[in-house]
């Protein structure tokens, strides 16, 4: 299941070096002493949670589905493809995997949403492709594990 | 948009009136004075919210998705199908639903879940259907509406 | 900072034996070979984690003070005196602590909070004393727990 | 009640306007339009729930009685005279807010309890006053009645 999520998460775009790019921008002003490689073997302990694997299938899914035009729903395809601003059931979902790691993953998931820095803004511009659960997903994996790396500083 | 749940929730065996039977179960102790047409009346407002809206159709069509065999993805199809135990994300996303509706509606979930009473026990003798995401939409739907109650008696 | 929770609970008369046997109660149709012992290591951990010994030492804190009409707010000591069915703040602390274990956690909360078992039962009984925030404290490390243990299982 | 969490607000240095001011800034981007008054008026809904006024009273007595050295537990105290970084019930009770806003509520206050600006700055440099908890209560109140406008403006 770990190396599903892994391949689904390649398939889509999103290296763990791309997260891990995300966690450092996330801590650099708390812990701007930690490395990368450091940073990748936590988003790996992240991943390896059964609910944090649930969530990126189901959500990678729905993303493909959609994009693929086989959601056999059209209203709900329309939202996904549009990634319309008022659908929330993408950070509901991602909100699933940070509150796992407490209230610092949740704050920091609200900034980098918005902020959309590095490969969440390449995911947003994501032409043909459907990316409205993954950007969230990626942003709750570094949300998650920039909480830990605080945690575990202390 | 809630033309479109009311019928999704009716094509999936579910009427407001089920659901209304659920309400009364949960708040029968509490007010058991409380008249089903009041229910439903209540039932309605909580599917007129948008975020609700975005729950119950994302959840049905993934339940729809599971059952024709179209998810194209064959882990989450056997997860879903089966109704996993370990698998959560159904009860993320009623969450999604409860949250709005406060803490109340929160333990009223937890407990509806666990019970399973009525409708919510028949959809989980479901045969050849998959309603893994639907008794939790409905439960939460139940839920939402029994703290709105609450608040209101008040 | 653990050894203090310990003390903070069972100054107000929780013993790690009686969050155990809720935890068994939760777990018994599922896990009927599970030992006390086992579960009060499980237990042990969830109170090993920081942001459970945040939600303990705040509502403890507040109980104690409500009691002892030292919170210099009389609204909210009322409410809290009374233990006011409306008041979700004790609620709210114990997700705090039922998030970190997944949605397993935040059901089996729902569930004992409304059934009242046990040690719960007896906090709710509290004659002279306020423990408002206690019992939905335990509730919650016992769900945590149980989560844990239905995880671990598989 | 709702009259007593407007003057709990104003006494620890909290104007509605300065709450709206933290609205207009979260929504400049996507409603550079509304108004202030507009945006009171919003403010003033959210604080008319119950189980927002609950929040309010709790944590800032909770920041008065660390403030006056009455908490009665020193632990405690000393956490939040510092609002220690890794103390996370201060944006739990923010979350018992914004989750009755949805998933945009959510994410705004994420963002707005990471940049801090305005009031939220000028409440963290609090001097010899205590406001952990008051800062993200604000933020919440802001990030909720941003979410409430968001919806509307559909």
């Amino acid at each position: 299941m770990y190396d599903k999520c892994i391949n689904l998460l390649e398939e889509r775009g999103v290296q763990l070096s791309d997260i891990a790019q995300c966690v450092l921008y996330l801590q650099k002003q708390h812990h701007p002493e930690i490395e990368e490689a450091e940073v990748i073997e936590v988003i790996k302990n992240v991943i390896k949670k059964r609910e944090v694997q649930h969530a990126i299938i189901t959500g990678i899914t729905l993303d493909k589905l959609a994009e693929s035009n086989s959601l056999q729903d059209d209203v709900l395809r329309d939202i996904l493809v549009n990634d319309k601003s008022l659908y929330g059931i993408d950070e509901v979902l991602a909100y699933g995997i940070c509150n796992l790691y407490g209230s610092i993953a949740l704050t920091n998931f609200g900034y980098i949403d918005r902020v959309k820095p590095l490969i969440i803004k390449t995911l947003n511009e994501h032409g043909h492709m459907c990316h409205t659960f993954l950007d969230d997903i990626v942003g709750a994996l570094a949300a998650a594990a920039a909480s830990r790396i605080a945690h575990n500083a202390e």
